[in-house]
């Protein structure tokens, strides 16, 4: 999970967090922005780009927490706001069921998904974005990628805790796979 | 099935498709229109309104068949365009995941639904259009109801074939029972 | 949500789930027990019935908590031997992919499903059973209802907190509205 | 599509399965056989082996067409034991929703599938299968991989016709990608 989920405070304090972390899995919302054509196909994949303190470079797909008393839908629509900023003219789904949930594990090996601060579960949407996308919050830059060029080894090694898989699972999902 | 999709010709003679009817399972796609609020949710749900000769009202979704060397999102987004018209501006789903299959039988009692012409399997998507709609071909208008219209008894007595099942169907996919 | 949650003691003591059912959504389980013939067709629905202090029938879904570090299919597993019992042979899904998403709130009226202790977010599947069930923990007995049974007001009623809309969800994901 | 589809006769003579195949699209179903632990999770895939006259190795899935009058759930029951023999025990799904739905078309390229003879629309499947596997008809043997073995390239090799994009959609879904 990116660290942009840190930013985004809930009805719980840094401490309260930290202690709800150890002891329950913590709700998610994960989307994957695409740009579609005419017929609904998908063209591109946009991925959040950040470098790190040394220099990393880390891409990651729109995710964050869901809060108490919040809509998934609301949820998403938040994050993508978020993340994309307020033009991006996300199409939130109609239907709630996710194309998959990814269960994110403190502890490596459990399944694909690892995430070291906590156990999340992630409910994972495809999401057309029609806008224009201008990352806000700590990330740099909104690249979009073909879906060839999305799975190639070089983007999927830029994504960390297992977010290359899920990204995989989504463009398997949309019939982008060849 | 609707009328309508006696109207759109194919690669096959009127002799010909009716002698591949008695042959084969004919493959259609099937849309249900809605109208979806900024979160995603479903807010209406169009049904075309046609008017039999003996003024006997019937309400149908998006329907037709699924041509020799067309995909299926070129058919879903044909279709819309026949049935809604050019300017609807359908959001044709990502993903081919239909949320249902629904299989129409010349025989009554085999599935909820009922083909007296054929045995189609229809591939049932639900689709957000977003623009205006101008029912074309013989459709007399497109009216949108709210979900618990569109459940209530009238407006289901008014769907043949059993689209009244897949319009429900269509509603629990999207979270709108109650 | 059915009381059997409250008996199954997570990693939380009684006032820090009541802490944090204030503070977060809590994430469940929801499994809704069929019975199918031979080519998968579901020709029953399994209810839990509880008798409540005044005689108040109410019939439920096999539901409860996942637990911090246990994943869902694990989670399911669990829930479906303390309702069933051990020899009820579920087959747990080979994909995590829900029918749908259930969000039962504090508040009436934000979703069809309400909870008054929590927030909670259900993620929903169909599972066959083969086994002999017998129920455990608090449930008097499990009843089997064909659709039919199950759709009809008279069962709807006594399903608590949404879960007929829920039930009328799975049964028409798996075709069996009429 | 497999050979094997060949030698199910329908209610067409070959000469009208010809004509019929340069018109309309064909509907088929396709099922990825696998083997589950306790908790649902796959833990190996079956591929039908079949050595052509020249000595090529081609792997596929279990593949059939839907014949006139007959439902989706016992076409796929239909191929699963022409394929699999009379006791594999498969569990075909309770809901009729594919995970995906697979477009060959008779020209290279339109989509990752392919088939020279025909245009062909699959509702792919995953059906785990508890019994014994005794292939039949022109199929050698059944032989299991794990899901990182069936994803190997070797192994993607052999399955012709897109396949193996097929095999990876399935895979995808049940969450076993790494």
């Amino acid at each position: 999970m990116s660290d942009t989920t840190e930013t985004t405070p809930g009805w719980l304090t840094s401490d309260e967090l930290e202690l709800t972390r150890a002891r329950m899995p913590i709700l998610y919302v994960e989307a994957v922005p695409v740009r579609v054509d005419g017929s609904g196909e998908v063209t591109h994949v946009g991925l959040l780009l950040r470098i790190g303190p040394d220099g990393t470079v880390t891409r990651t797909l729109v995710a964050g927490r869901v809060l108490h008393h919040e809509r998934i839908r609301d949820a998403l629509l938040r994050h993508l706001e978020n993340d994309l900023g307020p033009v991006a003219l996300p199409q939130v789904p109609a239907s709630l069921q996710p194309f998959t949930v990814a269960e994110y594990f403190p502890t490596q090996g459990v399944t694909p998904f690892h995430d070291p601060r906590q156990h999340a579960v992630a409910l994972a949407y495809v999401v057309p974005v029609t806008g224009d996308c201008r990352p806000r919050q700590d990330a740099l830059d909104l690249v979009w990628f073909t879906p060839q060029e999305a799975l190639s080894s070089l983007v999927q090694q830029e994504m960390p805790g297992g977010q290359g898989v899920l990204l995989r699972q989504a463009l398997a999902h949309v019939g982008c796979l060849s």
